[in-house]
């Protein structure tokens, strides 16, 4: 408390524990910085273990735990990015064996769609969506079903293999029985807030009106807590559907633009910048959203420390998960669903048709959007935020002193250990680092069944994020206060229910954003042949040009054209219900949520089972624990005896007591930590 | 090992503690025993709290958790109970404004329904199958949804509560820290068997052959544990089976007798009596698996007789639950989904047509199947089993000394202790106890969607059952040995099992078997007004006449009727498709379908946020636990710090070591167990 409060008067303007030494130059004699340095915080060493032990020296328990928990998933990642890699390859091998691509890109099938949007654009030929098709493939093939599965698995496994690992850091690291001795202090904004309370309520004592007041604040600052997070989603979601407008609205315009060149490239375009704009909109609000989380928890004025910690960050991650999923959810689960039929079409402010999805679903378009959230996040994120800004921040430095190399060399031997402290950045916390990463889990785990190749891009980023994290902890910062805990603590139940979540994200998304059951469905139940073959004529419905709405229909018009297609399970127009939605809507939407029942429950006895065949303590460890119990005991046990036996000398001199003197009591090793 | 081998030899007959006296007459000084049978082992004392400290002592830790377990149990089968008589209540009084079944009771609609059986049957009218139809109403409203609900999340409730009882035991009975110590002997059976392995691989030595037939010994060793079960849960399928046919048999025989009494009764009765046939096999194959788990998990050889006794719970657990439940899962869904339609019924067996369900849903009849099955189980087993064989025994004992009671009582006071102990029975263990009730939670859990009166039965069964086992307990068996355990092991993780399954199945039983569904769907997109009015017609589909299968019309034939209906969603004759299945019917499954889903995921998520809300230990007892881990600590340091002194004493002869007398010595009262 003493040190706490002469900082916060001023007295002092930072403390910090002191680095062990330079890492740098022929002069620095061996440290354990340098030792870190060398073999740990370097992109040479990146196929080597981490020396924890040391980290764990070093920084405390909490960094170390931080570098464990990163070392086991990135090594975990490996696996999972083989296995993704294969399903991926047998994607691009199985392509060309693919009928309903085949189908599309049949030139003699001659199937003329309806027009993507209203009057401006024309009907047109479905083998142009070869391309997309044939991509669609790559991501949307029965291998996916079985990966969805493996990485659920793989996410319960990869918890359990954690919690053996931690298990096993906690006995290495005596921490065993730490926790139950731990105090939990009451924060000082809290004890200020019950004081206050206090004096009011003495003040109010004769008052009533005012007691009453104070009960009301109390509701009015409940709603403080709960209102903001409600409209930041709100926000979010405002931003993502204006992503969708601006999508819509330039694809509009670049339709109607006269350059044949601009036309061709309008879906590459669209959907390319798109996505940018959301990954940098992605990345700008989750820097407004981390510090307004903070700001909501001061308000609430929780208790103790640790539950600060908890309900900030459950309130960041809440609101940062939501920033970084939406886009992805309404490409999953919306985008094309809520279209509408060619004459019946779902306007949107005012004119704007909602978007469809390429011919074979909107799978490709999720795979790129994840792509480039993954890559651009990890990219601009890393390489900007976390190198960038301290290079840029040591260049202005450095500029600002106007010395030059020799004489700043000359001036850094001369300062002292804590002047050279004081230019590093300050200690922030170990939460954003594990923030990243959980938000990273999400995108490996959450959307797989769409994008195999996630693993491998976690991977790939984890690599060069652990050399990265270790440079930024001992090059960059000052030396952190070393804290004491026993586990990662919340960001282990965020985990588990990511991976809980995840099951039913991946089987809603094979059942209904992939091809999977309709393609299944045909198979065994339409096909005459028991082959794909029609499949794709299959799921395209009928359209009576002269049954569109006035000034929807393509102008010019194009009068050989009598009937268009459309992709939906939709009557054709001379059944007695024109455009209803089919009997076959209703029985391949049944199979698909029967798919999702099936899908759920099967992976969540598997990962229940796995989850019960592995210990979550190490047999040797709990071997090691019971045997320390048995001699603590035994020890405590001839002590005691002991204890009687002098007892008894002291009180009745008895005869047989002489054998406890000291020397011939039995040397007993105890580790230490007891 | 001593005792056991002397009594596997014969030696000895048996052994057993002894009561602590005798509990009747004037003659008995008071005694644990005594008080046990007036506190605790009579029904006068029903309404009182068990004193389980006192079981705990004169019965052991086991006894002791169990007769706890059961009175949590009993105890939060009260609010169910109540709720449980609340939604039937609701379901009476709402009977009389139910529109389905004032449109099936009235004879304005005339319906002429198809024949339920091959020519014997004849053409009926729907309101013949009135009072199936308000009784169904009793238990097929929209309370039962909010019941299942809420019976889902009061497991889960249940669950935590005994934990932190559990706990709460655990210190009082000073347990926190056992199961460390504990260690599990091997089983001698086991090491029997390692030394014959051993034995026969050092004969085998020299010859590869002998060994190469060991490993085949050990392989079909393995099938011999896994194929019986198997072969076992096959039986109980064929007996359900052969119940089903016994069912189609006698009602056709009825149908065919020419008494019209015996018509008129025909449902109740075969109803009736294939529930009691059921409920009779059940109980006989029950007794039977028992002796057949055991067997085979004798031949397994597991290693500790911790795990013999888990391996032989789980076993028995899966007989025996297969068997209570398979003709209850029939009932709930396969009975009259695998009829066929009029002019194609299924057949089964050659010419036997497979039943159908009453006009609204198969519920009525899984109501009465539970009823029975809960009943006549617990009648039967309670009654005959517990109450009525050990009464004749002791009959029988009486009848072969042929005393007079007289002579009989004179005899007794004569009589040690150890030889009036020894006409007791000997006690078998806990688990036969606690098998009987986890059957008993399945039934109240699984199926509480078709029966809201379930937890009502089970606790006014509950009720006796303590009672019932106490007095067993304290009268008719001899004294068990008492067995220190921490918890109730592997019951725990099947009682969790349970509530975890209990969740999809009432899902199910909501989606499929009850009519809330098809209502709901009806009300809001088919009914022309937005009620109910019409449902019983949109229910049920057109069959011509004329398009019965040769030889399965009825007979004699009624000439007035063209057309019947029957209850399925089917195309009419007159469509371009008859007799295929309808629009209606993909549709009305997929709702079916995202309503298990939509309930399966909501009751999730609300049993894990009441676990996460709830601690397992209570506060105060992790506050004590942890006050008294700080005072061991502080004792240890002391400890450890005067021993210091004294080292320094003797070797050195320091002069600080003098204050570290043994008189000095601060006392320090640990609780004993430490």
């Amino acid at each position: 408390i003493g040190i706490t409060s002469l900082l916060a008067n001023g007295v002092y303007t930072s403390a910090y524990p002191l680095h062990d030494g330079d890492i740098d130059g022929v002069t620095a004699e061996p440290n354990d910085r340098k030792l870190l340095f060398e073999e740990w915080a370097s992109y040479s060493v990146f196929y080597k273990y981490q020396p924890i032990g040391l980290i764990r020296k070093y920084f405390g328990e909490k960094v170390g735990l931080y570098f464990a928990w990163l070392g086991v998933y990135t090594q975990m990642l490996i696996p999972a990015a083989i296995v993704g890699v294969i399903v991926f390859l047998y994607g691009c091998a199985t392509v060309d064996d693919n009928i309903p691509s085949m189908e599309i890109c049949d030139p003699r099938n001659n199937i003329t769609m309806c027009p993507l949007c209203d009057s401006a654009c024309s009907y047109w030929k479905l083998e142009t969506a070869c391309g997309t098709a044939r991509a669609s493939h790559l991501f949307d093939n029965p291998a996916t079903v079985f990966f969805s599965i493996f990485m659920a698995l793989w996410a319960v496994l990869f918890m359990e293999h954690w919690k053996r690992r931690q298990m096993r850091l906690n006995y290495v690291w005596d921490l065993t029985d730490y926790g139950m001795e731990e105090e939990d202090h009451n924060r000082a904004e809290y004890e200020l807030r019950v004081a206050e309370k206090t004096m009011r309520q003495d003040q109010g004592a004769a008052k009533v009106g005012l007691r009453l007041e104070m009960v009301i604040s109390d509701d009015s600052w409940l709603s403080l807590v709960c209102l903001p997070p409600s409209f930041q989603i709100f926000i979010t979601f405002v931003i993502t559907f204006g992503v969708i407008l601006y999508r819509i609205s330039i694809k509009t315009a670049l339709h109607l633009s006269t350059y044949p060149a601009a036309r061709s490239n309008i879906r590459a375009t669209v959907k390319t910048t798109a996505a940018i704009i959301n990954v940098i909109v992605i990345i700008i609000l989750d820097e407004i959203y981390a510090s307004i989380a903070r700001w909501l928890t001061t308000l609430e004025v929780p208790k103790t420390d640790k539950s600060f910690e908890e309900r900030l960050i459950f309130k960041t991650f809440i609101l940062k998960f939501v920033n970084a999923f939406t886009p992805i959810v309404y490409l999953a689960f919306f985008r094309g669903r809520l279209v509408g039929r060619p004459g019946k079409y779902l306007y949107v402010v005012g004119s704007y048709r909602m978007e469809e999805c390429a011919h074979a679903g909107c799978l490709m378009e999720l795979c790129i959007q994840l792509c480039i959230t993954m890559l651009g996040k990890q990219l601009i994120q890393n390489n900007l935020f976390e190198i960038g800004i301290p290079k840029l921040k040591k260049l202005l430095r450095k500029r600002k002193s106007e010395l030059t190399s020799k004489q700043e060399e000359e001036l850094h031997k001369t300062l002292k250990r804590y002047e050279k402290d004081h230019v590093l950045g300050p200690f922030v916390g170990i939460n954003p680092e594990y923030m990243e990463m959980i938000i990273q889990f999400g995108m490996v785990t959450l959307f797989v069944a769409s994008f195999p190749l996630a693993p491998l891009f976690a991977l790939l980023n984890n690599i060069i994020e652990i050399r990265l994290d270790a440079k930024k902890f001992v090059l960059e910062l000052r030396r952190p206060i070393a804290a004491k805990v026993k586990d990662i603590g919340i960001w282990y139940n965020l985990l588990r229910g990511l991976s809980k979540v995840a099951v039913i994200v991946n089987a809603f998304v094979i059942a209904f954003t992939s091809d999977f059951v309709p393609r299944l469905v045909y198979q065994y139940t339409y096909s005459p042949d028991g082959t794909m073959h029609g499949f794709v004529n299959h799921t395209l419905s009928y359209f009576n040009v002269s049954d569109f709405q006035n000034g929807t229909e393509p102008n010019p018009p194009n009068f050989n054209v009598k009937v268009c297609r459309y992709k939906d399970y939709r009557e054709p127009p001379w059944s007695n219900t024109p455009y209803e939605l089919s009997k076959e809507f209703w029985a391949i939407l049944a199979v698909r949520l029967a798919f999702v029942i099936v899908f759920q429950n099967v992976v969540m006895l598997m990962s229940d089972f796995v989850d019960w065949l592995i210990p979550d303590i190490p047999k040797d460890i709990s071997f090691q624990i019971h045997k320390e119990k048995l001699l603590m005991l035994d020890h405590f046990m001839k002590e005691e005896g002991r204890r009687r036996d002098n007892h008894n000398h002291d009180g009745y001199t008895s005869p047989s007591s002489g054998s406890a003197s000291p020397h011939s009591r039995p040397t007993f090793h105890a580790r230490a930590g007891w």
